[in-house]
């Protein structure tokens, strides 16, 4: 079993206090990215996973290399390029539920990503998520040809929604959205994103609504109160176990990480659920995009613990 | 006597160690740019100065702006672009000779600037650098522009080449140098950067080679040397006395705004060196761009301390 | 529509850990002070401010005025006292409900201002609190002639009583305040403040008690509970929406400056109360007396990222 | 009255930030140890203590010497070891229920310590916990000569029987400490403790089992529940009143320290789980092991400010 | 050989950057006081101290005494008082050579000090410095009271001049030390200071000065080139090795207290001109004004490793 | 070309400030170990490297394998043990020549190493250091054992002595040496360790002393003045260029990397002291053992930037 996971990694600067950017002179500097937090939480349970990407030929790409280095995750495929540098933004905190990001993404260098990159691969699942495609036009297209090509293969392909509505308009995620649905397999979306969307308001419609996209997996997240998940037309919902929430950013990827690992393992979708609702508990009582993730090693440490 | 200062200011990013990036997790923000230090320095020995430039619509630009009025300079003509984002970059020391900057400033904010903008002022002293016209064509258009009708006004030009080679190659310099300078009055230019654009060995070759622009005051810096001027028939050269450098960056911009400031009191070409190399003097004695340039209270008050 | 305030601005060393002062080593610096953060609150509004006030002649004299520059405030009548130091204190949070202040602030700068300072000034509104009074006796006086001279300019004063214990005794409030109340348009109290000061317990037995001293506007703050206000015989009351609450210093300062701006705005009462909410709501979730009072760009982006 | 009190301090690295150890760089070190923390806690109160233990001859032994020292605490017997580090651990916090400890106390110093550093001492009462005997079996053997030495003396014994799983199995516990109750005047012992060593549910079974021990005060400590107490045939029990939770490390020392300082004064039941609640409150609103201990000086101030 | 020391400690807030003090947000708090520093110096090396003052009855001055314990100095008489604060400082460190203090020192808390405060102790010596005297006519008093009533005690008394020019004029302090010199039997006092105060130029002259004052111990310090002693007809002079200087702070307050101690040992002139040296080179090749002086088994632990 | 080598990784907590560490309050962590800077130094610059050792089934362990894949050195073969902790140390920095070091490294996790673990292994180079073999006689064992059993398989053995005193005596380094150089192909050593081990003052009487060995490169380091060499029959020495030394910790281990970087590229003995010189200089500009230890990608870099 081997993930392919392609995605845009971001240097993020972290203010050390809360308030408006002018009142905060200090920064600590890390690593995010929708999908490389899917990539890592795979790759901390041991699962083998390649990441594909391109940085800056800058030192900040560097650390990005080292770090995914540094997962075990195969880097070899997070190419360099001269003309662009690496992706970053900035935060600004002004309380917990009043939080901008100012991004220095555009253009990205991703951009000198194309299919033949991507020709040498078969893996067992393939995972995207709807940011990259928002990056620009020929992302969108590129993301369509990868599809079709990995369908093409019979791999899996998994994907989150992951609405960003800095990098594109409503009107333009649904048209790309309803254009990418026929090639997925597993299917991520929020009831947040469900509702903004497409107007959703309920689980039965949102499987309505999909049914003549023909996707076999379908995943509504639905924050605290954890997923519900039809597939092979079985249904399930399962709450996680209520936890003191320190940051809940990467939540939703730790949930795909985790429900992914145990699609991997072929356990059955109370298991994929239950890991999805565990991993993202992992996430979102600790600091940070990626950090809570958990290893193999750490969750045998903790049993042997208790 | 009145100044107008036109550049961009930057967000900086500095690492709290020294080391490659990637070992460096705390950064500590600051406000710098070129233009901006010879405003503030200006400003802080009670100049009237009007800085024009440009900056995003977000918490960046609006750091930008208040540190601006806190210096006293007038900002109203700092102007917000939706369209984009704050100028920044992030320093890497490796060590103290070896220093890298990552820029984040195309397409720069400014780019929303144009004539009318600088329609209604006719001030003492017009002020400039060669980063500006570095940023894009349409800048080094812009530049000629308003240095044509500040010359029309009957304004005094003052301008420092600010050699950057990361923005433009030492072909594009030596072309738009040399079409903006007969329009300059008071040109600023290192014993480095005559030699890199020129080939220019000494002040002598300088003034020679310069002839033909007729320009009213050449004043050479030559580092911790001080500078070597001609004005009028007049040739003066001054070393500062030595003192522990802690940080050369800003030393020019310092320089400048010294020796400008007695240019607006009318003193004599000694003092303008003279106050030239002790504004540097404080700068390089102080950690920042900006940081060590005096107020007058502070030089009132040092003076009693003694 | 113009506003005049005087007060004393501190230096504030505030603790980077709770605990006692001895097991705590780094501070951080910031600026406060009750009046200031009603200027801070209605100059970001885009309001003309005028701060009178007095610092010494150091460096952290220099700091202040640097800031009240920062924020567009009209910062040329702060006066600089050479036999004076500039006030500050220490915080000392042992925990959330447990917080001591040690100041340093007596004599006050302050007691270099008189009445010719003010002279120049007849501005739409005078802004006062019960601080400035308390620092000495000559600072009462001084507070009564001004409010006497600006009502023969029928200036509209409004005052906050802002009691401050370890300044002055409960019977040296009493009889200054009703000394001070005739003056007073626009007087702003705490429930907890009329209960100390005048053992008064609801609003129905405030208005009775002041009604001798013929207050056009009195306005009740309550904490959580929002606010309750009399004016031209309409009583309006207001709570505001609930937030999480980070720090509640500056709260009422906030209140008053969003009252004081719809004031200005010469609007319904309701819009003063709800703007007094609004604006203590953005303190209360911010870290700092003053750092979360929004500007009004501010305001307008967040309009827009909804 | 004085306190002799024995016991293992170590230094503790305690990260600035949560999460895996591998994602925090920065790290703070304090000084803990449940029985330093009873003696601080008693020696603010300006009780007379004496603390007898053992730290290696390293800047890490100097370090808790001199803490000691300004706490008040006699620290003359504090021996020096050439052949031992001083103690010490490192933090990691995943989140606030999920802590770990990683110890580098065994061979630890106050091996050196035997029965002769203890025969000039006849203090009013000897405090010792579980955790000391823990450390190997010479040090529970000393505990048990320690113990039965001091009953020859007539010395009031209290043992807070301190649960340490990472130190020994809960077998050996049982054995060691039915071994050393037959020599304990005070007993303190958490509820939870109870049930894991004992199997015992509720106070009056605890009382039962212990009745073959023949202790005259037995303590069950309750978490946020506060206390239950039997002596002298009397039953009491006291809740705390809520606070605000920062950190519970020491809440349990603290709770000794003030229930063995009331004692000291020779006052009621009440009294002493008052003040053992009431300094229980003082450290769990405070971040540290013994930070928030309060002084004699400090309450007196707390009660005047009011 | 026991040390009774009389002084004023204070807190310092040390910058965590250099600059104008506008620039820095981080503070770190340290404790001085000249006279302090000696006791410390003193107290490492184990001689038996005591140190007599007064601080304010708040958290600042609970530290200085919980510090004062921690080294083994004897803090009994170290005075509290409700109607001052303890005194503070401010520094700000613009470079190496301009430094600036902002002192909040008046009224001392040592004021409350009086002759009764010292009736109980003979010590072997009594150490003052020209700081306390200069803090108020009082002061200077109460130090000539003291000096005399030690004198008629036999007490051996050390004295060094440590100008202040912010607390007094050099006129002040003329009149001041020669009123005071008469009863000094160990005189410190630095080349600088010579000449500043007397317009003495070098150690001939100095000791021809101070001849009508019959001071048996003349001690000249002369930084970097180490000292210069007349005692009982003798002459010696010593230059400390070369160290690396990272602060000056202390120094001379270093040389003092290794110079006693070996007064204390009875040693000769040349050890206790080795030793003042040698302690200065502690101070001088570390951060802060105490921090380096030596204990007494560090300096045993350095010879071992070597 | 593939690299073997095999040490003892540690994690180090290093202190923010100077001074006695009971004045210290933060720490920084970060890794180190001399065998693992040299991997580091040789994998940086995209040799093959396995790195074989063993630390502790914990966080800190957990870090540094974490480290090692980051580097993108072969980690698989770094056991973990339930029964060690991971070994670390502290340093204290009295000033840049006063630095002690506290470890707690005994027992290190590497004794569950045996020879069985390096059966599969035949690498173009095995390299060890004098580090391991003073941590037990088990140590000294292994390693004697491992060289044997490498030089069977003809593989080139390359040792740098690494003198540590606090692991052994100099009675028990000549008496491991010595048995171990009959194994070793290329030997680093400094001259002070010559000088100490040996009592040998140049380089002839070293090669002359180690004659008896049939050592074929002998390699003697020589600080500031570079290295001197013999290599068959040749002797070849040079000194770097002069750059300002930060911290030199890790400049042998740098000189041993860029040495044996280029014996792997079978280059001339010229060129292998140059790049020895050459990585020594990158790591004294740069605070940290292994941080300043350059790739390939930076190297170009900073060529095209010049």
């Amino acid at each position: 079993m081997n993930f392919l996971i392609v995605g845009e990694p971001l240097i993020c600067f972290n203010p050390t206090e809360n308030g408006a950017l002018r009142f905060v002179s200090q920064f600590k500097k890390t690593i995010g990215g929708a999908e490389l937090n899917v990539a890592i939480g795979l790759s901390r349970l041991e699962m083998d996973v390649t990441y594909i990407s391109a940085v800056g030929n800058d030192a900040l790409g560097d650390e990005i290399i080292h770090f995914i280095k540094s997962e075990g995750i195969d880097s070899k495929h997070v190419l360099r390029s001269n003309e662009h540098t690496t992706s970053l933004y900035i935060k600004e905190i002004m309380n917990e539920s009043n939080i901008n990001s100012y991004f220095y993404r555009k253009p990205s260098a991703t951009e000198i990503l194309n299919e033949k990159h991507f020709e040498e691969f078969k893996p067992s699942l393939f995972f995207m998520t709807g940011i990259f495609p928002a990056l620009s036009c020929y992302h969108l297209d590129l993301t369509r040809n990868l599809m079709k090509s990995m369908k093409e293969k019979n791999v899996t392909i998994a994907f989150d929604v992951n609405v960003r509505r800095k990098l594109w308009s409503v009107e333009e995620m649904q048209s790309a959205f309803k254009m990418l649905f026929p090639y997925i397999d597993i299917l991520f979306i929020g009831d947040d994103e469900a509702e903004l969307l497409f107007g959703i308001a309920n689980f039965e419609e949102l499987v309505d609504f999909l049914t003549v996209f023909n996707i076999s997996e379908i995943v509504m997240k639905q924050g605290k109160d954890g997923a519900i998940v039809k597939a092979s037309n079985q249904i399930f919902s399962a709450k996680p176990k209520p936890l003191k929430t320190i940051d809940t950013v990467g939540a939703g990827d730790a949930f795909a990480a985790g429900y992914l690992y145990q699609w991997a393992q072929n356990s059955s979708i109370e298991n994929r659920v239950h890991w999805g609702n565990k991993l993202a508990g992992y996430v979102i009582s600790t600091l940070g995009d990626n950090e809570g993730l958990p290893t193999l090693i750490q969750l045998n440490r903790n049993t042997i613990n208790r």
